[in-house]
């Protein structure tokens, strides 16, 4: 990712929390995390954070997507001899288009991303809606027309050892 | 407490929700949980909250405290065997003047309300500000002169099994 468009998308998301009332300090404001998962297609396959607290037992976030952003298919495996992380994800802003393993039971609401995805079972959530995914589950999520920001509730959060079904994906940012 | 104060209540939560933009399911709105924790003078010393998800591992709440209303003093202890509740409290509206173990520096910024207390070194927190406590760390903590919501961060939670410095205190709320 260019300097420029990691400046670009933080103003954008920096926007975003400011409609939604989500007051950050100066530090979390100017340090949001851009992840563009190594694919160079930010406004399409991406995901913005600021994590809040990220403990040995605890952590919490707020995830941030752009309109139709997506956040690649991936699942948080057993790290350390701790079991995989379990995280709960409940919809502030926007619309979220959740997948899971499972029946595919209608046309979905997501636009298809350009990465690889083996899950189909649409969750939407809506402000205030929550879904809560266990261990080893995989998933992939996309916002809506207006974008949408998620706050995540989970244990340890060790991004590093995700796996992802796109194995072109590296999830440690690099900005040029 | 009376029906008719748990009424009078949560419609100022709920008022308290609404300024913040925190979006509420219908179902949450109408269970928000007012603790007075068995003293009957819910005005001065009580918690109001709302829990989104309190799994095994995870839990996350709102708290909302009314103008200069005291959470009393209290500590999270192991519970079966379990190591006691790890919190990490992010206040998002408002002031929360909050009370730990250590030297006590300054002049408090709370009124001290009719409970016993035993901590009394203050954290200020103001929006977007947050504090994590380790288990068995009595605290207490009263909200400034408009109120505070604070989002609380934790593993999981058994308020049942809370310490309180004061005696008299009983935690599962009575609505007469």
């Amino acid at each position: 990712m260019t300097k420029v468009d990691y400046q670009r998308i933080t103003s954008m998301v920096q926007q975003a929390f400011d409609q939604a009332g989500i007051i950050l300090t100066d530090e979390e404001r100017n340090n949001i995390e851009v992840a563009d998962f190594g694919l160079d297609d930010i406004d399409n396959i991406g995901l913005q954070l600021v994590t809040y607290v990220n403990t040995e037992r605890v952590c919490a976030k707020e995830l941030v997507l752009l309109p139709h952003q997506t956040c690649p298919e991936h699942k948080h495996v057993e790290t350390n001899g701790c079991q995989g992380k379990e995280e709960t994800f409940r919809c502030r802003a926007g619309e979220v288009y959740l997948y899971v393993p499972g029946k595919q039971d209608k046309q979905l609401q997501a636009m298809l991303p350009d990465t690889d995805l083996t899950v189909f079972h649409e969750v939407i959530l809506k402000p205030g809606e929550q879904y809560t995914l266990l261990p080893d589950t995989l998933h992939w999520f996309q916002a809506g027309p207006s974008g949408a920001i998620v706050s995540e509730f989970s244990t340890r959060s060790t991004d590093e050892t995700d796996i992802f079904t796109d194995i072109r994906i590296v999830r440690t940012p690099v900005i040029e």
